[in-house]
């Protein structure tokens, strides 16, 4: 990809051109829109199925150790009792009591460089905030709206038949954890990955597509051995500090901190090879005190949108927390059997057990737990059974398609052919995540054999493409509609094609052109994508 | 594909097979389900990622005259009083006054062998209905039930902010049309692709996936010129009755009788090219008096699933109805401008324009539209202008999943070593969609140059498609545990692939094995999964 001459940071063309081109359109919008909805037109479908193929094909395909999920968006509304989303999923919202206008309370706090003040489970609102409208500093006291969409199953409105619209995909994973485990075949440590729509019904929804309220997630839940069943099993437990080799096969001697920043080098190499460049990506540690309570460790992969710089992924260790929860809640035992834990603990003695238990009473007292629960946990481990614990890389797929977008914008200052400055607007996608692969163009439209022949080679390369017919225009206007769009090549059949059987190809971000035998365009494209 | 030796009438098996072997699990489970919903397991969200790919690749990215959409669920609920579904998209409902259960009251008189009595825009029961689970015939007057999901959007829970979840999702074609058309550089015949999730409060969910509350869809909605039009470009109006040629291109003075009839043999041809036969689908004309109003044809393809031949896809010719419906509700005009027909009028002389208005209008009064309405259409005609008419493929995904399923499940008797009955539990899944395309085995484990080899030929193929790896067990389990998932092909890698570099290739159908070149499988298993 060559430098860009002026790197865009105007949201306001990049919108304009996902909605000129096609991309990106207001849900609703000759009815004057839906707040936080957002369409994906006929170049934004595209490019979100190949974010997704291209996720899917990593995470399991790629893989032997991870498979698929697809799950039903309104679930059994216990499953939000367990995951804590109906206690616990809600932002503070406030009133202004003389416009009535409607706010997130710390998003109104930091816009008037504030900050919103916990108090216990609720919150209160600093001296000298106002209403953005009306400037009226009359406002109500936060309080908790919860973000869940409601709605009723089946046709009686009660309170025995409410459900919700998942704020999340990935409670249904651990929901479903008890079905995949025995039929897929796969033993701990293994991943269940699962990409779809969820709904959170955001105050203020903004930042384009990036806080929507209805939005794409692509989330994988991956199962490992606690650290105390590697200690039987290796011995010792690899931690960071023995600087594991990450890029190799996964080892039997990790610990969650390895697990968790194999991860985490996983998801960035993921980034990387669908053109999201490592320095346009900020790896954030979260602190101590922002991690949730069951969470061991949480990495952000942030981009600088021209918004400011926003998360696109999370990772979290989140430990036993999530099938614990759903165990309690069901009353369904999540314990697995590991038989490579049984048969090391077989060769455990009494004396063997005996120590490992104290230790693992004093390590767990010590982190706030019961020696009750930290016995019982001994007790299972000692029979090859354990709940397994979990690392989850959690994405957000529209916030990444954004990314791409904003990350592929270019206006290119050029010089035409008489010397005057021409602008070339242009998409950097890289080829794997292009909506289209390849336009055909044949150089003219009258002379029956060339526009067959034409016609021929894109019907070769439609057979493996998302490929792009046109016939109208000069051959340079026909380039720029593609480079709007980011397709990656243009070919061009003209008379020489009929002579020698080889076509021009043109390179979108060099415009360089070159000639290719028709014989060798499949492999030559085939390369560039998989690049 | 070989004979069936035992084709497998019952429901019971094959749900059981679903969820024994990953295809579907009952939502919710560990909660005690919820009635309705169902989870795609590791095989059955492949099978369905399949479907939806081959559905896209064949009609989006195998034409040129198909863009896709991306659409949300929640859309501004003026679409749904445009659509018709907020005032008549309702079930009758009875009650059991004595037991309080609840029913779809034509279903309950189906059940009894009776009909519900249509009684204006309400029903009647038929006499001697009674409640199935007390027998009372105590009941409620059937009322309408609208089958809608509601929900509220923002934080307030009023009238103003009730929305709904989608329950098709070709309203958001209609309604993003205006800016679908002018973006993606396409001009009438044109279509417009969609596939996503759908939902519909179902009074009584049943036969499996087959009603489900929700579920996804795969639509199209194919503009097309008003008859007229085609009348004054072409001069004719080619119908049925002049016997075109519908496996060949479109053609310009095709009617919207041809093109309907066209999009069925399109559908048909796509069914036979994933796995259904021609002889397991039934095509359906409705009659006259089942038609909606508006439309002016509509088939039925039909599926015999044990339950009952059920639909599988509506092909329903839909005038001008929906865009007109949105351009009425929202006031933005849905006219679109033809330069074909623009140039064509030119040609028209006052005479032959008048002498054309009277024509229509005599035509459209007989159809029971007024004169005034058939002039307006004229008028706009004479620009060059129409609202285009629709022929609407809309197919059900997880209902097609459920035919594939069905269509492939096999109970082979067969005869083992021994001479005693052996059953094979086989799904004969066409290869394009079968969830896994190839398994590989080692022959062996404990031999690491042949377990090496093996490693590499799996690896190679990973890269093309989803494949499993297994190593454990006899040859012939492994064959078993993959025929019960439908894997087409299954690659054993042997002493002498090390002397010579062939594998031996075993096809699931006739249980076959030859032997290959590792160099030529790639190409092998291509060609099988696009015949």
């Amino acid at each position: 990809m060559n430098e860009k001459t002026a790197p865009v940071n105007n949201l306001e063309a990049i919108v304009s051109l996902c909605k000129r081109r096609g991309f990106i359109f207001p849900s609703s919008e000759i009815y004057g829109g839906i707040n936080g909805f957002w369409d994906y037109g006929p170049m934004g479908s595209e490019l979100k199925r190949n974010v997704r193929d291209a996720w899917w094909r990593f995470t399991v395909h790629g893989r032997e150790d991870v498979v698929g999920l697809d799950a039903t968006i309104i679930m059994h509304p216990r499953i939000w009792e367990a995951s804590g989303h109906l206690g616990g999923f809600a932002d503070p919202m406030v009133d202004c009591k003389d416009c009535k206008k409607r706010y997130r309370a710390d998003q109104l706090c930091e816009e008037q460089g504030q900050k919103l003040i916990p108090d216990g489970k609720n919150w209160k609102l600093p001296e000298g905030v106002a209403c953005t409208a009306c400037g009226s500093k009359n406002l109500t006291e936060p309080r908790a709206f919860n973000l869940m969409f409601k709605t009723y199953v089946g046709p009686v409105e009660d309170d025995s038949s409410v459900s919700y619209l998942r704020p999340e995909t990935a409670q249904a994973i651990f929901a479903q954890f008890l079905n995949i485990a025995p039929t897929s075949r796969k033993s701990v440590p293994f991943g269940v990955a699962q990409s779809g729509k969820s709904f959170r019904n955001e105050i203020n929804p903004r930042n384009f597509t990036f806080r929507s309220r209805e939005f794409e997630q692509m989330e994988l839940e991956f199962f490992i051995r606690p650290d105390e069943a590697v200690e039987i099993i290796c011995g010792k437990v690899a931690t960071l500090a023995d600087n594991p080799d990450l890029a190799g096969p996964p080892q039997e001697n990790w610990g969650w901190e390895v697990w968790h920043k194999y991860w985490v080098e996983q998801r960035l190499s993921w980034y990387r090879s669908i053109g999201l460049p490592g320095d346009s990506l900020v790896e954030y540690w979260q602190t101590e005190k922002e991690l949730a309570h069951y969470a061991r460790a949480c990495v952000d992969i942030e981009y600088a949108f021209p918004f400011g710089v926003q998360e696109l992924e999370g990772i979290a260790a989140r430990s036993d927390f999530d099938l614990t929860q759903h165990q309690t809640f069901s009353g369904k035992s999540m314990l697995v059997m590991d038989d490579t834990l049984r048969l090391a603990v077989a060769k455990l003695d009494a004396d063997a057990k005996d120590a490992f238990k104290a230790k693992t009473v004093a390590a767990w007292t010590a982190r706030g737990k019961t020696a009750e629960d930290a016995a019982a946990f001994c007790d299972h481990l000692f029979e090859g059974r354990y709940i397994p614990h979990v690392v989850e890389p959690s994405a957000g797929t529209d916030r990444l398609a954004l990314a791409l977008i904003c990350n592929a914008y270019e206006e290119q200052q050029l010089v035409d052919g008489k010397g005057n400055p021409d602008v070339r607007t242009v998409m950097h996608f890289h080829p794997a995540i292009a909506p289209i692969k390849v336009a055909v163009f044949p150089l003219v439209k009258n002379k029956p054999e060339l526009y067959e022949k034409a016609r021929a080679v894109f019907k070769g390369l439609s057979r493996h493409w998302n490929c792009f017919w046109d016939e109208s225009g000069a051959i340079g206007r026909r380039y720029r509609r593609q480079d709007e769009v980011g397709t990656p090549f243009c070919v061009t059949v003209d008379f020489d094609t009929l002579e020698n059987d080889t076509v021009t190809i043109r390179l979108r971000d060099s415009m360089e052109q070159t000639r290719l035998p028709v014989a060798e365009l499949r492999s030559y494209i085939e390369k560039a994508i998989e690049a």
